[in-house]
């Protein structure tokens, strides 16, 4: 048949252990999107809003861990993927684009659905490829399927992230009724093995010896993936080594004993001698971006003498502008090869000490400055988030969409012995363009009650996520509808223009009641405190209901309880 | 005051003409947003869904024919805007893109709301331009000032298009409360000249040698703005040497007499003498793409001798794979000065009539069987959009969303007594992304009832069309509603695979009554023929309020009515 190389693409996929993937409607694409759902090794969605679809497709990756393919037919459909496909870029998340397209000779020639797809995403893919559009001949099978190895290893490679396959196809594009689609079982399959990177023994003596003569060490991680190995080997060289780890609630690192979580809080104080007195001489990072905004001001004004980036592949920011030293590795192996060789010396242990609980120090003060500020405080949107993070289920995955609602949960954090819940967020890009799709991509993967707490501005942008015909009965949305873009209210500049209501708040009008009446979702609306627990309790019943809690307020008032709760805890700095 | 060039920018726009700007909420853009709305000659709003806002500045750049500016902050928000900028690019559509940008030192550090901003749109704009980001030296603000004037200058040049200005912007990036942002009156303007394009004289006279040679022709119109001098000398074109004017309902053409609206229906016929006595020696060609599939198959296969194709500047399409002679000049420049030459002459002007009057009779003959067709049909989708056009009021702009809306409204044709209706499509891409935002950036822009004739896949891909806070009072939406893609069942190949109603029709389950009393639009619904004329009558009626018609049936329903009116057609060629 004509179309088996492309038939096969949907084989190798599967051969390469795809096992999801997600289909917009259209003609163009109909090989593909026939491929896929015939093939019964992978599981088809079908998402008509392709910049919700795409997002969907990154939470599948981010649930599961593996490449997702997503297909779209030929025209400004692909482009409506870019949002989530830089998203994907920025988080290293495997994702295989499709595309498919008019015939070379066709493009520009005013057809319909047609533009330039050629390197559409341009360097927000680790890798694009065109397949041939005529494969009459042996060698353009053999391109088709290196090219759709190729594509799939560089997806999941160190490096992961999407890559991009654009498909000109000609028509026909449908078999005949009668026809039956079969797939190649012996297609080839080009494997990669992963090896792990191996520090030369001279270089971790020299490592070694630089960490002994710096007694002030810090260890942050920035966003990651959980990974409970990870956590453990941390928090064994936290202990051994009197290293403080600072982490923000995207790090995924809340079990760890003594973690320092309220970095942002800590460092909004104003005593010079006290953050004179927290200023590393080392500081080591792994993970990708830090959401406290304090924490980087500081860091770049209270610069390291060293300052180590483990990262195994890929470019390295120089976030905190003290750079000096990138150590290819993963953080797991950098742990284990380092924390065995350091741990074992001997050196100034007391100071080290000294150091570590001058940050315990500053972490317990302002977890109980938080703590006693939420035990008087009054109904509010931050109020609730701390009431949804406490009461989680035991290993429910979380979704914080951008940009109040990750802010709210870092200043806020996760208990230690909330071990099992993982938490997500759209930190590659900071969009609010697709944290609902996201989420609903992840809550479609797992059995789990899945979680997200966003504000009304990021909920309405992407509400075409829920508009498909599947069951979200694990989902639990929280929605902070302070009407309008409350963050805009709560940084410095626009709360000082005359254009701040209209032009960066913008107040929105809507509230969810209408959303959820339309999809049939259940309402819960919260509006006084003492509603919260009952509430709450029905909201986190997994009884088959898709549920949306709100709370409505006005972004004043948003902005009047951070202000407070700031106060608060500047005034503990204080004391 | 350090942030004067950037202010500037809205001075010099002003100054070149600018009227609208569509802002979209954020903090990287604020000296922007401040500068554009802060001055009196530029009218703003904002909107907070990128991809809607980008639509809606297209829309009213299609209103007004004047360039839009359209600002949005750093990161994927500018992603968003790129299905609207690919449609402005193949529909020549001037729009003024500014994106804000971190500064380059910034870029991949991990900050938020960060992306690779250079040269996003690829080839989909038709000028990229980066501003620098430090501009106390002299020469940078003067590189600043050429590049607005440039950008603005290429937007709506011959190739009219998008253009993109990316704005790397340092902190701080809000004036005090107190200060006040003033604007340079003498910022220097640099204006482009239009020139008219001269065919030379001896060019001329051979072109009319070969006109004179060859009797059969058809002049083709595709998708064209609405041009009353165009028209106006066409239909003159077209009596004085008898040639056949072909057009779609997108040719914004109607007014012409004996126009030929029918093609689509005409070239289905299956008899080959006349396929064949319809066969033109000489095509020529003005404006954009043609939706008729059969025009486009039947000229391919039915090759005039030469194609002559009329267009200024730009790429050229060989959309009939026939092209002969590309004719740099505007349609109405060339009309009038090879019709005034050509018509003068004398040469073989029966056959030329008879030729003329073979089209004619077929679109009568088809024309006819429409009308028999209507009059004895039940209520559908079908018949709602020709009692809509029927009776749209004598100004109406009219916006047609792909796909089966245009399809529908071009089997049935306006009259040519409704000479002031103006017909939009986004042809461009062809996508349903943003048909909506079009229309209700057309209604923004004139005091006219503006109508939307769209189905329901087209309606709630856009949703967030409506989400803002501006009053809607004179837009009229028609949403044929048949419950998915009903297309695919209507194009052969889907519908005879098992997949089609899941991953091509989608089955999508909404109606408009919850979108409408969301956002307190008056909901009309047409369940019964007896209604139409009451229902259509309250529609109609501009009494400040946003309508929405809504007629609901089935795919299958859709489909069967178009199957019928088909077969009714053939019966017709047949007889």
């Amino acid at each position: 048949m004509r179309l088996q190389p492309i038939f096969d693409i949907a084989e190798i996929c599967a051969q390469k252990g795809v096992k999801e993937a997600i289909l917009c409607p259209g003609s163009r694409c109909a090989p593909l999107t026939l491929a896929f759902t015939r093939h019964d090794k992978i599981q088809t969605r079908t998402i008509s809003d392709e910049r919700s679809a795409a997002f969907i497709a990154l939470g599948i990756a981010l649930a599961t861990s593996n490449p997702v393919v997503l297909i779209c037919t030929s025209g400004s459909a692909a482009y409506n993927f870019a949002p989530a496909i830089a998203e994907a870029y920025f988080q290293n998340i495997p994702l295989i684009v499709i595309t498919a397209d008019r015939p070379k000779e066709w493009i520009d020639q005013l057809d319909g659905q047609t533009i330039r797809q050629a390197n559409l995403y341009g360097s927000h893919v680790v890798g694009y490829f065109e397949l041939p559009q005529d494969f009459e001949n042996m060698d353009s099978q053999w391109y088709i399927n290196r090219i759709v190895n190729e594509a799939i290893n560089l997806s999941k490679g160190t490096t992961a992230g999407p890559v991009h396959i654009n498909v000109p196809l000609r028509e026909p594009l449908y078999p005949n009724a009668s026809e039956q689609i079969s797939f190649s079982k012996d297609v080839r399959i080009i494997s990669e093995e992963k090896t792990s990177n191996t520090i030369a023994h001279d270089r971790l003596t020299e490592l070694r010896k630089s960490f002994e003569s710096l007694p002030k060490v810090v260890l942050v991680v920035g966003q990651s993936r959980p990974n409970s190995g990870l956590a453990e080997k941390l928090q064994h060289f936290s202990k051994a080594n009197h290293v403080p780890i600072v982490t923000d609630i995207v790090s995924n690192q809340h079990c760890i004993d003594d973690v320092i979580a309220h970095s942002d809080l800590i460092l909004a104080h104003r005593k010079q001698d006290l953050k004179k007195a927290l200023q590393p001489d080392l500081l080591i990072t792994m993970g990708k971006s830090v959401v406290s905004k304090n924490l980087k001001l500081y860091l770049r004004e209270y610069a390291p003498k060293q300052h180590w980036h483990i990262q195994e592949s890929g470019e390295v920011a120089d976030t905190f502008k003290s750079l000096t030293q990138i150590i290819r590795s993963s953080p797991l192996e950098f742990l284990e090869q380092f924390g065995a060789i350091v741990s074992k010396s001997q050196f100034e242990s007391q100071k080290r000490e000294n150091f570590s609980r001058l940050w315990q120090a500053e972490e317990h003060r302002v977890q109980r400055s938080i703590n006693e500020y939420f035990s008087k405080t009054e109904l509010s949107e931050f109020h609730l988030v701390r009431e949804v993070l406490t009461r989680l289920p035991a290993n429910a995955p979380v979704h914080l969409a951008n940009s109040m609602a990750v802010r709210y949960a870092i200043f806020i954090g996760l208990d230690s012995r909330q071990n099992g819940i993982k938490i997500f967020c759209n930190r590659g890009t900071s969009g609010i363009d697709g944290c609902t799709s996201t989420t609903i991509g992840h809550s479609l993967s797992t059995d789990e009650l899945t979680f997200l707490i966003t504000g009304d501005m990021a909920f309405f942008y992407d509400r075409n996520a829920f508009w498909h015909n599947y069951k979200l009965s694990n989902l639990r949305i929280v929605v902070l509808n302070n009407h309008g873009g409350a963050i805009f209210k709560m940084i410095d500049g626009p709360g000082n223009v005359p254009e701040a209501e209209e032009y960066f708040v913008t107040n929105q009008k809507l509230t969810v009641r209408s959303l959820a009446q339309e999809f049939d979702f259940d309402y819960l609306k919260l509006d006084s405190l003492k509603k919260v627990k009952n509430l709450l309790k029905d909201f986190m019943e997994p009884d088959g209901r898709t549920k949306i809690l709100e709370i409505e307020t006005s972004s004043e008032s948003a902005q009047k309880t951070i202000e407070e709760f700031k106060e608060h805890i500047r005034k503990s700095h204080e004391a």
